[in-house]
């Protein structure tokens, strides 16, 4: 009665009878060995609850700790040598949480091609590589999962899995990075400058050192490829050609504009969905108060999908910080031993990306003047900023890029279509 | 490597092994038949998804639709008889829409004892029965599933059953109640009278002839006890000694005034654990506008967990409807059919009821004058209310249910701590 892939569940399920066959017979107590490539926040947070054995991670058991080279261990399960991992028979799972493309893309790969699962939190490498990660694993029978790799404690990608089997997801929006949420979220409350909200979230340890990648919306847009690519079963790489449009430019004195007009802004990843095409845009955007994406605050993240059936769902929480995201990473270790097999990628889509699929209005602020520019779209001019009314977001995107050419310091964000309520 | 009920799950898998080589060798598509008992707003949206064969949908095949005795049948799948669908061998399914808990509860065991999994969207029978359904589905081998009784088509018992595979979930809060979340919403934004709103909402389809279990709290009553069995494994019976409120008292007024306030008024389910105690009330609240919460409008719901590792989790969408409701129906058989096994419960928790675990504030309406009443909890009144400080919750409910021995108009609700966030 089990009708998805049959016949792969057949060998999977074959294979788990054995093993768990072979473990009666030796009556043993059937351990789970991991390797955790990495041990900083989340690395060391997976440790952390994996030692507390806590509910069903009793019989998880970290064998190795990957850290750098001539790093001193710590701990006697650190080595600093990837290959005593791989060819580690007992190893079951390999937790990536490295950071960075390389070398976390050459480990996952070698691990995947050792048969061993991989679970990673690195949005980066998988945005990048989903589609030879999805590849490898399926050719040497293990899973790749990467739940904690988008809205970090949050079950999003579980969600949107599940919702995709009955539904297809037409729209997908978020706040995907803690890091800009609670700048924002600080600016709004103190009204103080950018850059020294900036300092302080660098001082409690929420943004990096070099913090581009958060506060110019790559972080987002790697989130937001990830969703789509699971969302429309398609690989689409984050690139510079992408409509993507980070705060680093906002001032207190847009938050004390934006304020007065009754609007919260938050900087959010969204994708629509009609008929065959579909569209992509990270960009700062302004909320009414009567809207769930207004309020929330500090570094949480709320992530909200569209299907047919289901109609509009949320889901908040705590999009990054050392316990929820290793809570996450667990999750898939047990999802892969209690068989809790998630959606397969087949890639296989013919939908199209259509970067002028929406259209949105936009409040703009720069020190040239834009009106010529914008012309085709209605622009007016209300004190310091401008106005573009019902623009393609894709034809807005490149536009900007032209103002930003001339004046660096310049703003955009997209303006709520009406007063709307919870679900909008 | 399989390490949770490996003996259980040893049978389970071998079973789908027989049956998977079974189709194999007779090649044939592998159909799952299900039996709908109830063809109303749940049960014929159940039909029309399962018609459509979307996605993962297009092996659900409806053999038989139980109707009321002499009720003409409009489809060919419709029969009078119970003893037809449990008595036919083919079918693997039985989806309890009926409603009510006789004949529910009496035809939900007879399905278990002919060894069909029942899946149900009938909160008040599953509350009521939840220790006998969990009990002989385990004697005869198969599931009982109930996604959609709670949340509607909000994943929360699967999102609830999720986190307890690592944490203690110690706190669980909700607007659980689509309808009378409507009427709240709509007094708020309209200043009409209850009545008036109540029977708008009776228009519209989103309260009953008899909307008691509605805004009584009974339905939220059921939801939280269904939540709070799956979440600290107990079994916790609905009764008239627990401390429930609900929102039938409320009037304009009431609301003009909570508005001058700056609060917003929802009717929340909520229960806390703390070492080896919880407690459970359902009562009007009142939030602040930076709350997810308050701003949870319409008849959407909006549920919560704390688990010691993962923080804060929040789920929002759609708690009733017709499509909403039938989806998570479908995905509870897809669940069994695709081996994701739901949480076991056990009953054996020690955890004590305790109704005085925690302290609130309250504001309290009525004709009489009750501070003699609360006199221990410092009362002080403020214009046509009461404000009553600090006060353990069952005692508030015990006190309160005095009042409307004399009052039967009298109205309370809990007041925010303070002002918070997103996640407070």
């Amino acid at each position: 009665m089990h009708f998805c892939d049959y016949y792969d569940n057949l060998f999977s399920l074959e294979k788990q009878v054995f093993i768990i066959r072979e473990h009666k017979l030796k009556k043993e107590v059937i351990t789970v060995n991991i390797a955790i490539l990495g041990f900083g926040t989340v690395g060391s947070g997976v440790y952390k609850i994996i030692k507390k054995a806590n509910r069903q991670t009793q019989n998880l058991h970290v064998k190795h700790i990957l850290i750098r080279k001539n790093k001193k261990p710590d701990f006697p399960e650190m080595t600093d040598s990837i290959d005593e991992i791989l060819n580690d028979d007992d190893v079951d799972v390999v937790v990536e949480v490295l950071g960075g493309i390389e070398p976390a893309h050459q480990y996952i790969v070698e691990a995947l091609k050792h048969k061993k699962h991989v679970i990673t939190a690195n949005k980066a490498v998988i945005a990048q590589y989903m589609d030879e990660f999805t590849k490898v694993s399926r050719e040497n029978g293990v899973k790749f999962y990467f739940e904690s790799s988008v809205g970090g404690g949050i079950p999003w990608i579980q969600g949107l899995e599940r919702a995709l089997r009955i539904d297809d997801v037409n729209k997908i929006k978020g706040i995907f990075n803690g890091t800009s949420n609670f700048i924002l979220d600080q600016m709004h409350r103190t009204g103080e400058p950018f850059n020294d909200v900036l300092m302080q979230a660098q001082q409690l340890g929420y943004a990096e050192a070099d913090p581009s990648a958060d506060i110019d919306g790559l972080d987002v847009a790697n989130k937001l490829c990830i969703s789509v690519d699971i969302a429309y079963d398609l690989f689409i790489k984050p690139t510079a050609d992408l409509p993507i449009f980070g705060i680093r430019n906002i001032t207190e004195d847009d938050m004390a504009h934006f304020d007065q007009l009754g609007m919260t802004i938050k900087l959010m990843g969204v994708s629509h969905q009609v008929g065959n095409e579909f569209d992509y845009m990270v960009e700062p955007t302004l909320y009414y108060g009567d809207t769930l994406e207004a309020h929330t605050t500090d570094n949480y993240n709320l992530i909200s999908l569209h299907g047919e059936t289901i109609g509009v769902l949320k889901f908040m929480g705590q999009g990054a910080g050392q316990l929820p995201t290793a809570n996450a990473v667990i999750q898939d270790i047990l999802d892969i031993f209690q068989n809790k097999e998630h959606l397969k990628r087949e890639f296989k889509s013919t939908f199209k990306y259509s970067a002028n699929l929406t259209k949105h209005s936009y409040i703009v602020r720069s020190e040239i003047d834009c009106s010529t520019l914008f012309k085709k779209f209605n622009p007016s001019v209300r004190g310091d900023y401008l106005v573009v009314t019902d623009i393609p977001v894709g034809e807005m995107h490149r536009l900007m890029k032209q103002v930003l050419q001339k004046d660096e310091t310049a703003f955009m964000a997209s303006l709520p279509m009406k007063k709307g309520g919870a679900a909008k």
